[in-house]
């Protein structure tokens, strides 16, 4: 057996069942130490942003690491941008980089590069081979540690020589470690805050699965505290059924005055909200000042646990007295916009679809009227770094192949990763793309006055516009062999909406809006 | 004026006038100050892989740096890979990050991120702006940083905040550093080696221009050296009524033989080569065992004064004997390969067209096919992070609107940066894209053996294959705006070829092989 082979043995002994993969010539070992291995499945990916993505959806949906398998330091260079906002959404993410054999990268050929540089601004914890008999126990860390609660991107580095070479050392596989819990203290001062009056419980990370909601009604139930998220979080399930939780808003002067009459903030999967961008005169941090801040636990610290020991202490009742209802939208007909979408969504998604929202400025709109749709699962770009959203819509589809995936995608984003539709249909994944085209980078509009830019001239606006040539995303969709259809009116998007929810496969229905 | 206008003002003056933009909200003032300067052309890409390799052709043409402007550090993490080959290319790039205001920082926005880690593993030169009035002055140092002979990768971060203040500072523009010139001893060693005969002089970077080609020339007249270039090289002017360079293999055991009866081997302008992979049992050094070696320049040190003195210290004719003549090829009817579509090329390329080839397995049979064809500007990929074609022509075509470009694309490496095909339309190049569709990573396909893979299973040989779906090239092309349309055989690339050379704007042939 050699390196690779010990490697991808362990890997998928610990329960590593996924691979996505962009391999090169370095990699060409370990692509055929998977190839022996029928516990892990290969998904080839046409560029890294789209594997970096894709195992951060799998790993929010899975709650475990799926592994990436990158070429060096420029292939893991390109997975960057979807890495910085997998670290930001604490997924697990277990990534492979392939590296020279050892005893080459003294003669800097072409493709050598400082990898550890590369990984270190994403990486939580990277791990370097030192010979074939290490590198089955350096993976193994490796995916230990991306599984720190709640998760952690991780990334170590496979040198060629070190997989092509015989092995006989076994690997235990390491303990993952449990997740830290809260203080006692800091349980106590939430109850004490709780019992004042006047609280705002800001939820965030694991704090927003169905299972924490549920202690955090209770909680409601018990004190009267408003439920909110954080504006961008990894994963709410939400829907009929579920603890209803309010969203802070994106603009960070709204977010400011959202919160400004609280008195006491609790914090459990999350920190203290900032703006998302600094603007001229516009404040950074948005708690109200004079606030008691409740720090009861961060993202890596135990939310379930936390939001159940504040409720058992303030004897909650048993269930949440408010959960949300199902109702369904009248529809009006006409134009698109982003509440019709969400209209259509709300009405027509099915039970437990995953919805992977890089819908930008249309994406709130939809947010807010699928609030009363059939219970589902809600992702969000958590780092800011676009190009996200079809990524994650395809590796939650790889993690849930029961679940219908919906990704509400605007189309500048889109155009990042656009690679990913080509793995969907390779995969024959059951996600539904509604491309949103408004020929724009609309939200840089709105963020050109808001940073005080006045009277814009035409050489600004037009680095803010994608009209000149409009995309037409039914042909690229067929491009990568992707079924496809363009919608320009409500009844339209209604009919299309309807067709595909009800097919299995992946389809694009291009939203004019 | 604010310091985003002073910023941008400096660099106009500096003689900076284009920008590959790609930018977000911290860069809005950035945009307006752009806006504002009508010396500055602004270029927007969809995604910043294209962004950067637009820059390194722009810089391999141009020889001096376009500005790119990137979102923080993810934005600039799209980029690295494409940085990596303007690297290795010594292409001169002048990259401007936008940050977070300096004071948001401390709240550790979704965004914020280690940027100066993001840009160390590319980055020759790093300026960090400390105020508004510093910003111009940290902007045209990376500028005349990026100018170190014959170009460099400079970065620096332009926090929100410091473009967004004002500032009344001016800054001077700062001297380029003069190209370092090869020390006596070397080039005497260079001149006593070529005095022996059996000699090998490689060329690479500047020693591939047509003026230091020809001072190459009237050595190999003098002397009998052989002339042989590095495999991937940055810019070679080649053609009818040019010195001719032989070409090193890829395969190191194919270069290593190539290489071996060699007794002297003197590097102008690179270094000893290397294998560009290491393989089980084979070399990773190609030099033969023995011979002497000549460092007289590796690539930042003058490489026409290095030859001209060696020429003329030889007392080498004024004229090289052997100029490339002028050839046609005749065509073969019948399916295409490498070197039919190379024939073609050659036949049809017009008088300093520039190619940008990243035709992996057909990119050789089109260079070798291409020596007789009109003098023109032969491309590579210099790092090897696969995905530069498509913007280095893009970036060699804003370089030089007044010349054809052929983007030579292999379809695997194509879709890395598919984006580049917007931009084109948007800007209406002169450029002709070759897509060269084989439905495959076909070169892995080759590496696979010779890393010691026998047998390669299913899995395997999927993660090399792109033929499940089939890339529609004419349907993406199309759904960017670009006219395109597939040939399949000999006689039909020819025609399509002959009125993609005589019409001007931008155009894709799907080259079936």
């Amino acid at each position: 057996m050699n390196g690779a082979e010990s490697l991808i043995n362990a890997l998928a002994e610990a329960g590593v069942d996924t691979c996505f993969a962009n391999p090169g010539t370095s990699e060409m070992q370990l692509v055929a130490a998977i190839d022996k291995q029928p516990k892990m499945h290969a998904v080839l990916c046409l560029f890294e942003g789209v594997v970096t993505g894709a195992a951060d959806g799998y790993g929010r949906m899975a709650d475990k690491p799926a592994l990436t398998l990158l070429h060096l330091g420029p292939g893991f260079g390109n997975g960057t941008a979807n890495l910085h906002n997998a670290r930001r959404a604490f997924s697990p993410v277990l990534n492979m980089i392939g590296d020279h054999a050892t005893y080459h990268l003294q003669y800097d050929a072409p493709l050598t590069a400082d990898i550890e540089g590369f990984a270190k601004p994403v990486s939580a914890w990277i791990g370097l081979s030192q010979s074939a008999d290490d590198l089955a126990a350096v993976g193994l860390q490796a995916w230990a540690k991306a599984q720190d609660y709640p998760g952690r991107v991780t990334s170590f580095i496979a040198p060629a020589d070190h997989a092509w070479t015989e092995t006989r050392s076994a690997s235990a596989i390491p303990a993952v470690a449990a997740a830290p819990t809260a203080a006692s203290a800091d349980i106590n001062a939430a109850v004490e805050a709780l019992q004042k009056g006047s609280v705002a419980i800001m939820l965030g990370a694991m704090a927003l699965r169905e299972d924490a909601l549920w202690q955090a009604g209770r909680i409601a139930a018990a004190s009267g505290a408003r439920l909110i998220t954080e504006t961008f979080f990894t994963r709410m399930q939400r829907g009929a059924g579920r603890v209803p939780v309010e969203r802070l808003p994106y603009f960070g002067e709204q977010g400011a005055d959202y919160l400004k009459d609280f008195e006491n903030l609790i914090f459990v999967g999350t920190k203290p909200p900032v703006s998302f961008f600094a603007y001229p005169d516009k404040p950074s941090w948005l708690s109200p000042e004079g606030a008691t801040l409740v720090q009861v636990a961060d993202a890596t610290v135990d939310a379930l646990d936390a939001l159940t020991r504040i409720a058992d202490l303030l004897d909650a009742p048993a269930e949440p007295t408010v959960l949300q209802p199902r109702a369904a939208h009248a529809l009006e007909h006409g134009a698109i916009n982003s509440v019709a979408l969400g209209k259509v969504i709300a009405n027509r998604l099915p039970e437990h679809a995953i919805v992977s929202d890089e819908g930008a400025t249309n994406g709130l709109g939809a947010f807010l009227m699928t609030a009363c749709a059939a219970p589902h699962d809600w992702l969000t770009l958590t780092g800011g770094a676009i190009g996200q959203g079809l990524p994650v819509a395809l590796g939650a589809a790889i993690a849930c192949p029961n679940r219908k995936v919906v990704a509400l995608q605007a189309d500048g984003s889109g155009m990042y990763t656009v690679q990913a539709l080509w793995t969907m249909v390779r995969e024959d994944l059951n996600v539904t793309v509604l491309l949103i085209n408004n020929n724009s980078y609309a939200i840089l509009n709105i963020e050109l006055a808001r940073v005080g830019v006045q009277n814009p001239g035409p050489t600004a606006l037009s680095l803010l516009d994608l009209s000149n040539p409009c995309i037409q995303w039914t042909a690229i969709a067929q491009g990568m062999g992707m079924s496809a259809e363009r919608v320009t009116t409500v009844v339209d998007l209604d009919d299309a909406m309807a067709r595909a929810m009800a097919a299995r496969g992946p389809h694009l229905i291009e939203v004019m809006v």
